[in-house]
């Protein structure tokens, strides 16, 4: 037991340990439709210039620029329509001298034709006729070749990167994948992580209110958690304290074939704390603690050759080291180019003391004068989840850092809504 | 159709009537297990205090503090270990005097004691046993009474509001919930929205190329946007530029149940846009047009007594749209408290002008030296959904402004990843 007393490592040096054994699982081809939020992985280059036609930008008139290079408001030249061009068609007619043709916003200009005078810019300005052409058109200004016309491969060409491997498939992206016909697009596989509550004072939230047990709120807390930043979630339930019990749920999520493992409580010094012991039994420990505030239990291992990480069993300390550790884990393991939380500036409104560890204290920021201050909300025990629960940033106090004074700015950790 | 000339409405007014005219759907009651998320529709309070007993903030013993007020580091007090007391005994013995308990971080509290030793304190910081507790222990130190106990509601009381109605289920607050033994929970009804493209040379993604057509971006575009706000989509695909057909898909919408019905396309001044028309016909027109860059054209009405909002069909007018007017409707028809995107301060790197309207341009943003800094990315055409997919950051120019020089700073909106 003496090697729980050792290796107190920071912060950084735990996650970068985490990260280093973290890797992805895979690569799967999925439909477009299903992949929101997937990672890409495998670079997308675009098929097609786009656009791929020379297109109007403008609903007008297709003209011959050079027919019309003498035309202005007191002298506008007439020109004969001899087509429509709604867009959609995909073989408009030539035009000859003298010719237009109407064509919408997003229609193929037809060969012959240079430039689009806009509607606003002819005697059909406010036509009210949806189903026939007018027979000629009035041009009451000259434009150069190429205007209002947008110009084959003008926002892409054919084999340029659209998507590089790493990327988050947000609803942009997806939208730039279907504008290029992707049905389907290599995504990183989705890591399986396995959640156990461990504890013979913990129940299950379904269950009646029984003196001296605790409701279960890591089991759901982590679920949802690990979801949010793309992995699959496998809640096994609670374990007791009791060694055989919890060896035979770890096996259970051996079984099921996850790639990490991650249980709350059962990890501190306390004697009838078993985890850390099964895993080292079957596999090996890491380190068992880590410098900073709440949290500082934190057993990484592997147990059977798959990845183990041990949280705290206070839910504020299980929710922050999950932030701190598990979601860089999760997103290396999804192929993210990006790993870290966004770090915002705050300017604390009080008076804040350390003791030194690195420290993620609850607190509310709000905007004042266009700048971000924030003050500590509610007590900041470990147990204290209703504090999290209205906190919406964790300020970052770095570790040897004792007292922060009013007024001065510290690193933090936006937690949304 | 001299309607369509009018009634140029700012964003801000725009914003608002669209906000009045949105509201919830109604509410549900769901597994806290299904509610990530989602929206709390009832304030929701506290059914006991929290902790519901008196425990311990430490592995220790528990002990009469009267028994050690006098002990020391060289003058330790002996106390007689009678019992265990791991985490989630219901009834501990009572301790009478001379005596102590072992007792868990997390454990009840035993009838007698008021305050706890934490195991460093005593003889027993390097015990190894598990199985035995000790016979005695000596104690190297006094304690107050309740010092290293978690007294009962020390973190919410009885009937204290956990979370009040318009607060979001994030992992947090499930985790706040579980905690207080909630299984289910009432929440708003998520409302649903019918998407519809709209267009002649719209194809599905899916299809083979076409010349002259473009591939429907916006359908998974608008889907993913609006499950990303809490909404449930339904893609009713793509109508072509034929009245009978756009009606039709127009009724489809309103039989399927929808709150809220939106279309891509259509929507301009082009002789073939016919959804404008439909609408107007079988209900109302609100109004036309924004001044708003991109995403001039947007149409909001009443179909069937159903709202409408007609998108721009360029996907990066209709994405922005969709972020200045929708995501707040699906907001507030989803009963969120808080419905606008945080507005970020971003220094920009270049000059940038502007035509007066409200302006949202794309750009990338990055941190230097602790300041946001950003420059505009790609050319920004409204087709141009490839510079979409590469910006993490819209820019906001407000209506009036014409430019904004190189160092000056400007609110904008973060993409996310």
């Amino acid at each position: 037991m003496d090697q729980k007393q050792e290796s107190l490592l920071d912060v950084s040096e735990a996650r970068d340990f985490l990260l280093n054994k973290s890797s992805t699982i895979g690569i799967e081809e999925i439909d477009l439709q299903d992949a929101l939020d997937r990672i890409v992985a495998e670079d997308i280059f675009a098929l097609f210039d786009y656009p791929s036609f020379a297109n109007s930008a403008m609903d007008g008139f297709a003209v011959r620029s050079v027919d019309v290079k003498d035309a202005g408001e007191l002298n506008p030249v007439l020109l004969r329509v001899i087509a429509d061009i709604p867009a959609g068609t995909s073989t408009p007619p030539i035009l000859g001298p003298g010719q237009a043709a109407r064509i919408m916003t997003g229609a193929m200009l037809p060969p012959g034709a240079d430039a689009v005078i806009p509607i606003e810019n002819t005697d059909h300005f406010q036509a009210e006729s949806l189903d026939r052409k007018p027979e000629a058109t009035k041009v009451f200004r000259s434009v150069k070749p190429g205007n209002f016309i947008r110009p084959v491969g003008q926002d892409v060409k054919k084999g340029q990167l659209l998507l590089g491997k790493g990327r988050k498939l947000g609803p942009a992206q997806l939208g730039l994948c279907s504008l290029f016909g992707l049905r389907r697009v290599s995504t990183w596989k989705k890591p399986k992580i396995a959640i156990i509550s461990s504890g013979d004072e913990i129940i299950a939230s379904g269950d009646n209110f029984v003196p001296g047990k605790v409701f279960d709120a890591n089991s759901l807390m982590l679920k949802s958690l690990v979801e949010r930043c793309g992995g699959e979630a496998l809640t096994l339930g609670i374990v007791p304290d009791q060694k055989e019990l919890v060896q035979a749920r770890m096996d259970a999520a051996v079984s099921l074939g996850v790639d990490l493992i991650i249980s709350s409580a059962g990890v501190s010094v306390g004697a009838f704390d078993y985890i850390g012991m099964v895993v080292e039994e079957n596999g090996q420990i890491d380190f068992w603690k880590v410098n900073m505030r709440p949290g500082k239990p934190l057993v990484s291992g592997t147990y059977q050759e798959i990845s183990y990480l041990g949280l705290p069993g206070n839910p504020v300390s299980a929710f922050i080291g999950f932030l701190v550790f598990i979601e860089p884990m999760i997103k290396k393991m999804t192929g993210n180019a990006n790993l870290f939380r966004d770090e915002i500036s705050v300017q604390v409104k009080e008076d804040i003391y350390s003791d030194g560890r690195q420290s993620f204290l609850r607190a509310v920021v709000s905007e004042e004068n266009g700048i971000r201050v924030g003050e500590l909300i509610g007590h900041q025990g470990s147990g204290n989840i209703y504090s999290l629960g209205q906190a919406n940033t964790l300020l970052i106090i770095p570790s040897g850092v004792k007292s922060v004074r009013s007024g001065e700015e510290v690193k933090a950790w936006s937690l949304g809504e």
